[in-house]
């Protein structure tokens, strides 16, 4: 990956102790995340086991995976494979069930045939009421019997003690753990990212490689544009509020979404004096948001910050043919060119006229899409987080806010 | 549609002066959108012509219809599809060509045949690059003989005069004009998305008589809550900077686009002041996205107004098994209801807890999924986005700032 900013690089003073809190964060083993990438690698060797003990999956009959979960436990692997499916070849396609809207639950089920799915059952805290909702409507639709013959169909993924996981050993499901000390923003990287990526047929290795690498270099301080970029977004937070990821490719839609949770979650909190404190991520993608919410970027308050998020080789193929057309020959400009270069130059115009506006903008660039990459992706923002949240000192890793809604959920059922 | 809010009513002398300056608009013609409702009923009699005298449409062989246009070409047509798609019947397919990203386009193109697809080329101003781009990628992809025998695959939209207009007119391509007093972004209830909808199969007789209808009561004031919900956004506009809409349906996610690229291209402007005025729009889908940045809303900064959109019927009768999973009992209180009663008691349960935390909240229900009442949701938006423009005295319907980065493009190529 390629990250370039022009982001001031003198605050040493807090580089130096949202380092040092990280550092502490990782060598403690008070935050997971950190020990994931090199953890992670002997689930690879669990799912080797997995594949051939499961004699559903060993007869070549899987060709879906349904994952049913919810925000951390879906949002990254989603991402992942919005990414890269399109590149790779013989893969198991993914399918998600995530909500609770009823259309999109029916549409899901509608695509898929118990024959051909593994269904992978992801919650952290075991009783996300989504998920077991998603999975009792599963168990009816599909007719699967738990205790017998379709034992097999069913994978498990939740903490170690949680409801879900008594329920998966009491049936003897096959199970993997979510460490606890990684929540599920963090969790990709775990269990919940890399089974089902792993079982669709990615190659997780890589995807692990490509975090620990950038992770190693970050500890050797030799990625501290992470940590100037991180002064900077701390620093200018109560003028520079919202912090926008503009995507050129639809691919990266999904990804941006993890981003969303992953940042607004984290930093959204009321810190140590009792204020209400946070930074407020917004995604676009483009060119098609040129048309839509540039307007506001360029002339609207300067309450923003811009990073924008390309792929160099989209490796498709696809040229603009070099056609004249009666009264419309000042488009021809683009004739003979690669969408692919039209995007990036289009990325590449756009970045140029925030520049000139004076709204701060940095880049991040795929080199190509593949997993490696793609996991340097996810470090570089799960420590850009942990950075800005050491730096506000707020509790970076929890969620309190959302427990009074669930409470108020259940009151309503009650009555 | 149930349009529900507690904002304060006390502010007559604003609500006035907007309410008067969106009359003139409408009554001197300046702002064309508000004479759409009406006036667009004559182009579903056009196109019944159309239907009879194109005779590959006649002859029953088009299944797919293929919309190339991107910003206000696209967006509003997509969310209306969206949201209406898996309840209507005997629709042909909308596919949409938006982006410049080589993946979704050479995607996109394997889905269509040339025998089956009707190719609707939309751009206002006539030489939207990727649009353009795009119909020379469809011309050279499918062969299509714009000379010849192909000509009845194709129809033009755009603005009468325009480079793509005279390029029609030159060919003999059927065209439907958007009249020039209409912005691209509030320009569905043109030809923009009454063409497309209307030969897909969608009733936009009901779609604007919901329109109209609203827009004739919001000028007999009997929809006064409309000038009451603007001049609480404007007044607290420099608190409230981000307005969120928080939509409980995967199938509303297409309209919220529609609605942010309305929202932040209208009103993102330098005042007549000299400074940079404008509020964020930011769209969110329930109950995904309580997993994601609920938690931002709840305890982060007091920046945002969250506007809860639902569907009161989805009319997908999906209930929750009677079952109960041993060690999961704790998610039993859900059992035996709908997920459509699930989604909607989720979105109450999240609109009480912002409101027991102080975040100024607004709901609007439809009552049920139609062309109605996507019609009256279209018309309140635009209203909306006309008063706030009117109380901030901005230019609400143009976008200077884009046309940095179109020049810069440019440039890029020619060296």
């Amino acid at each position: 990956m390629i990250f370039k900013h022009d982001f001031d690089k003198n605050q040493t003073p807090i580089h130096e102790a949202a380092f040092a809190s990280v550092r502490e964060e990782c060598d403690s083993q008070k935050v997971g995340y950190y020990a994931l990438p090199s953890d992670s690698d002997g689930l690879i060797e669990r799912l080797e086991d997995f594949k051939q003990k499961n004699s559903i999956f060993a007869s070549g009959k899987i060709r879906d995976i349904a994952i049913v979960g919810i925000g951390g436990s879906s949002l990254g692997t989603k991402g992942i494979d919005s990414l890269l499916k399109s590149k790779a070849t013989n893969l198991r396609t993914l399918h998600f069930f995530e909500n609770t809207d009823p259309i999109i639950i029916s549409e899901t089920l509608s695509k898929l045939t118990k024959e051909n799915t593994l269904f992978i059952i992801i919650s952290k805290s075991g009783t996300t009421i989504e998920t077991i909702s998603i999975f009792k409507t599963i168990i009816s639709h599909f007719g699967l019997e738990i205790e017998g013959s379709d034992k097999e169909r069913i994978l498990i993924i939740t903490d170690q003690g949680s409801a879900l996981s008594k329920f998966g050993n009491h049936y003897d499901l096959a199970q993997f753990s979510i460490p606890q000390n990684v929540g599920g923003r963090f969790s990709v990287l775990s269990a919940v990212g890399i089974v089902p990526l792993t079982l669709a047929g990615y190659d997780t290795k890589a995807l692990l490689e490509g975090a620990e690498s950038f992770l190693q270099r970050f500890f050797e301080r030799k990625e501290d544009h992470l940590l100037t970029k991180a002064s900077y977004l701390y620093l200018n937070s109560h003028e520079k509020t919202i912090n926008v990821i503009f995507a050129y490719a639809n691919e990266l839609e999904n990804l941006c979404k993890w981003y969303v949770q992953l940042w607004g979650e984290s930093l959204g909190k009321i810190d140590s004096s009792g204020k209400s404190v946070g930074l407020t991520p917004a995604s676009l993608i483009g060119s098609v948001d040129q048309h839509s919410f540039l307007q506001l970027l360029i002339e609207g308050p300067k309450d923003k910050t811009v990073t924008f998020l390309t792929i160099e080789d989209f490796e498709t193929p696809l040229v603009i043919p070099n056609i004249s057309l009666k009264y419309l020959e000042m488009t021809d400009f683009v004739n003979s060119k690669n969408f692919n270069t039209l995007i990036n130059l289009q990325c590449d115009a756009t970045k140029e006229s925030l520049d000139m506006n004076g709204i701060p903008t940095d880049q991040i660039t795929f080199p190509k899409r593949d997993e490696a990459n793609v996991g340097t992706l996810i470090m570089y923002y799960e420590l850009l987080t942990s950075l800005v949240g050491a730096m506000m000192h707020i509790h970076t890793y929890d969620q309190p806010g959302v427990e009074l809604g669930k409470q108020i959920l259940y009151k309503k059922f009650e009555s």
